[in-house]
């Protein structure tokens, strides 16, 4: 059962109708179901059965410090691309030895809070990254545990800004170029191969391309145990995509039965780095209809959000289900807009919808992931709160800053 | 001359070499001029001539302090859209009866606060708007100063997503109800009539569609006058465009001569709300590069700043100037790319550019605008510093907050 539905004709989060946390938090907010985020979890977890494995979260989906203090309660590893997201999952509890840094932009400063941090590994992304880190660890008297993100040329078939492995992407060290790069990893005194990292896209709805890049990511592994050199886990990254509208996004078993076949040819362990279907789903943004503007060509229905708290419709062509708070079985169509002055603010158009008045909360469904953490102040409106939700109480997990705070680096 | 420039083969902003601000800010950084700033501010005041004129800068642009404050003490106004908006233009020093608030989705608590402050005048977007206000005000035993935003059905030929004058964006009211909702306004003891504005869109590189949209601003002021509804002013908004690339805007000039056979019909003020052609060019966002990476088809720059930093290449495919800091006649062609695990995360593609090592810098120019305002902390990454230069002088008018500072609102 979802955690968001109605109930006596008011939508809820889990036992919570929306409109109570609107009175205490104010609009536009961000409600997160912690039930739901921990169910997920779980099944994603059972659904490994005896292969094993690490879930390591990607922060960057949603980096709130509770939503993942509820994932690092739950056992959950991290995936952090910055040095930023580090901190914040140390802060969020994770343990280090279930946190791998990966990203292709890494600083020496961030490569020395990650070896501090005694992490999992350090994905590496290309020869001259590998280079640095090794000279970061020697300068550091340490050995760098190392993972080798490749770039498997795999077709996810998803939106082309979220397709991160073909040949043409920043992403990875080509297939051609990885044993050598793991010969002379294993060969250095500073540096620990430890595994095989690939992350093909996002918001991916066949288990396919999944299937033949952990194939191609077991080829290496199998190539490199011949030269004598052992791996502990093969990381497939994460994507696996999630119902924002009428996709059927693929099991969390059949996912696994995709890589089953391969896994056996090299029975490591498995780490995952799930962000969006771990968390798209539990969140909404919540916002209030302010006006209802009929122009001679269409319907406007204006809220309190906009494009700087949720950026996917503009940014992604993104859709994101619209829910009037206030259930009722009149209808209308309508685009629902925000404040900003620009015509891609908006986060539906052209929207059946069932019909709202000013002063009325709708909420935007599928709010969980690169919604908040993509969020900014343009047009100098503050950051939204954010609400956990945990049966039938709720606590505002980020507070909305004062326009005051707002200049606060500017002082 | 620019402000931004080669001298003694390094990119200097005015008389200060880029490095040394690097050293004292970090990067990445974004840097303004001061004079380029002020320059640009008197040349299109100067262009005005003899046309009685408010020039009011849309802080949506770039809303830094110390950048406004360089404009309020020329004596330039302020365009708002927020609380937020609206709160900073007080605190850089703007005269209240300078400020003109607009948008769509205006609160209650915000047409109070502009209310409080005395503005110059509130720009109505909508029958019902123009009701909640008349209420508002007449709550406040206050007489409310508006204009009122028409649509005028322009089209100004530019990124469909920041076209904003065509009969199905969002914004204003149509040309055939604004008659009529100038006539209840006027009738109202809460509501004074004082303008009539509108805003056709955003980086337009032709004079003709403002002169249509001005032209039809101005029947509806020649309508009024016989109804016995006089206005103060006539605001056409901002929008006029400036060089990216290849681009050749329109010259203040040549702009002021379109508006003025309509003007001379109806001598009132004019008010303009110029953001982008104010500051787009004053700024460059200024990165390290990383690493220098090969793959097999493509070259990567790949630099410390990204997408969060800067938007408008993925959101908007925009056109930015790519500098190598380091002047030199070895070129290459690269893709710049950022950190950041999207394929969206560019700055350039494919681009001819001067051959740069890691360790080096860039600068991204026309950053002024637009590119500051937009930015977030997506994957945990820090805002970056702000840098005002002023002759050899520069100052970090933006600093950048720690990790743990970046967590102060979940605490």
């Amino acid at each position: 059962m979802s955690h968001f539905a109605y109930r006596d004709g008011i939508w809820h989060c889990e036992d919570v109708p929306v409109p109570r946390i609107a009175e205490e938090a104010g609009t536009p907010f961000y409600v997160y179901s912690k039930n739901a985020l921990l169910e997920n979890y779980k099944a994603m977890d059972a659904a490994f059965g005896d292969m094993p494995h690490t879930i390591c979260y990607a922060l960057k989906a949603n980096s709130n410090l509770s939503v993942n203090r509820v994932l690092s309660g739950a056992g959950c590893g991290a995936e952090v691309v910055s040095g930023g997201e580090l901190f914040r999952a140390l802060k969020a509890g994770y343990s280090p030895d279930k946190i791998v840094f990966d990203g292709n932009a890494k600083t020496v400063a961030e490569m020395r809070q990650a070896l501090e941090a005694g992490i999992c590994a350090i994905n590496v992304d290309s020869e001259n990254e590998l280079r640095v880190l090794e000279q970061t660890a020697k300068q550091m008297g340490l050995r760098a545990r190392i993972g080798l993100r490749v770039n498997p040329d795999v077709n996810p078939e998803t939106h082309p800004k979220i397709a991160t492995g073909l040949k043409t992407t920043k992403f990875g060290v080509d297939l051609t170029k990885a044993i050598a790069c793991y010969e002379h990893a294993s060969k250095s005194s500073h540096l620990q191969v430890v595994g095989i990292q690939t992350h093909i896209g996002s918001q991916i709805l066949k288990v396919d391309p999944f299937a033949e890049a952990f194939g191609k990511l077991v080829d290496i592994a199998l190539s490199l145990r011949e030269k004598g050199i052992g791996i502990e886990f093969i990381d497939i990254g994460g994507g696996l995509g999630i119902q924002y509208n009428e996709e059927a996004p693929p099991t969390y078993e059949a996912y696994m039965a995709a890589l089953r076949p391969h896994w056996e040819r090299c029975p490591v362990r498995i780490i995952t780095e799930p962000g969006r279907r771990m968390v798209g789903n539990v969140g909404n943004l919540v916002t209030r209809v302010l006006y209802v503007k009929e122009s001679p060509v269409k319907r406007f229905v204006v809220v309190d959000g906009a494009m700087n708290d949720l950026w996917r419709p503009s940014m992604y062509d993104a859709y994101h289900g619209v829910v009037a708070v206030r259930e009722t079985r009149e209808r209308f169509t309508a685009d629902v807009v925000g404040g900003i002055c620009e015509s891609g603010d908006y986060f539906a158009r052209d929207r059946d919808m069932g019909v709202v008045q000013p002063g009325e909360f709708i909420a935007i469904q599928s709010g969980g992931a690169y919604s908040s953490s993509m969020s900014s102040e343009y047009n100098s409106r503050p950051l939204v709160p954010e609400v956990l939700v945990d049966g039938d109480q709720f606590s505002v997990v980020r507070r909305r800053p004062s326009y005051e705070e707002m200049l606060r680096l500017e002082m």
